[in-house]
């Protein structure tokens, strides 16, 4: 835990930093709906082509988790941003979503988005909800049953909002 | 009104058939979020690259309407389908979105899917609402201001879903 926290943009080249960790995180099919065996590629493609961008949260040179950050929709709907959050399984109750959360938080006003919308998180992953609260979103809409959540089966999905 | 209305799937190459469509429906930016001047080549990619299917509705060999289905998610949330739906100017009134509705369900079961939601539906798109209701559409969410309506501004999108 010593050392500063840094958390930056990465490039699409540099997407194998983070994928020990977007393995891990998908493998667990608990939390995102991407299938459990998607390749590398296919995931820098997602989270890197633009307008999406990838962002890592590092301390002493290691990657401990990451993030997507884009718009929502395209056109008409590009004012509300859309993110993702990972965090390395070896570094959790560190406070690393909550670190990246305010910082994509910062990042989207930057990038002039004027809201922030979360379309698919997955209802019983009552901490991550928990702590989006804790940053400002409202859960403004839930879709019963719309992931086959590894070990309950299928799961609600909420979709969680808030302004910028 | 004489003919007997087809409902089928198109492919790839015959996109240009429901272009023109396609083209006055999103110019009038009060439905869909795509770029108003979105061209062709990035709409036949969205409604015809699989897994995602574009079907038509032509009387008379004469397209009015097209529709998209795909699933919603990729991976652990690709039971529940999405569609989208666009009618002629021309041909507004005659039932038509409610006929490709009744026809995406049947193939949306055809191909495996569970349920069916619509993400973004512009809320004061209160016909199609109605419409969709009638089709056993229930609203499960609403997200403030996420559409910027060429006429009325920032305008609410619901959420809409229902079991297959």
């Amino acid at each position: 835990m010593t050392g500063d926290l840094s958390i930056h943009a990465i490039r699409p080249d540099e997407f194998e930093r983070v994928w020990p960790i977007f393995r891990a995180v998908i493998e667990n099919g608990d939390t995102y709906s991407y299938p459990p065996d998607m390749d590398i590629e296919t995931a820098r493609q997602l989270w890197t082509t633009p307008p999406a961008r990838t962002f890592v949260a590092e301390r002493n040179h290691e990657v401990l988790g990451c993030y997507l950050l884009k718009p929502n929709q395209p056109g008409l709907g590009n004012h509300v941003a859309n993110a993702g959050y990972m965090v390395s399984p070896a570094a959790r109750g560190e406070g690393l979503a909550s670190a990246m959360c305010t910082h994509s938080l910062d990042e989207a006003r930057r990038a002039g988005f004027t809201a922030m919308q979360f379309n698919f998180v997955v209802s019983t992953n009552t901490v991550a909800i928990g702590l989006w609260q804790r940053h400002g979103f409202d859960i403004v809409g839930r879709v019963p049953g719309a992931f086959r959540h590894a070990q309950f089966g299928p799961t609600d999905l909420v979709v969680m909002h808030r302004m910028l």
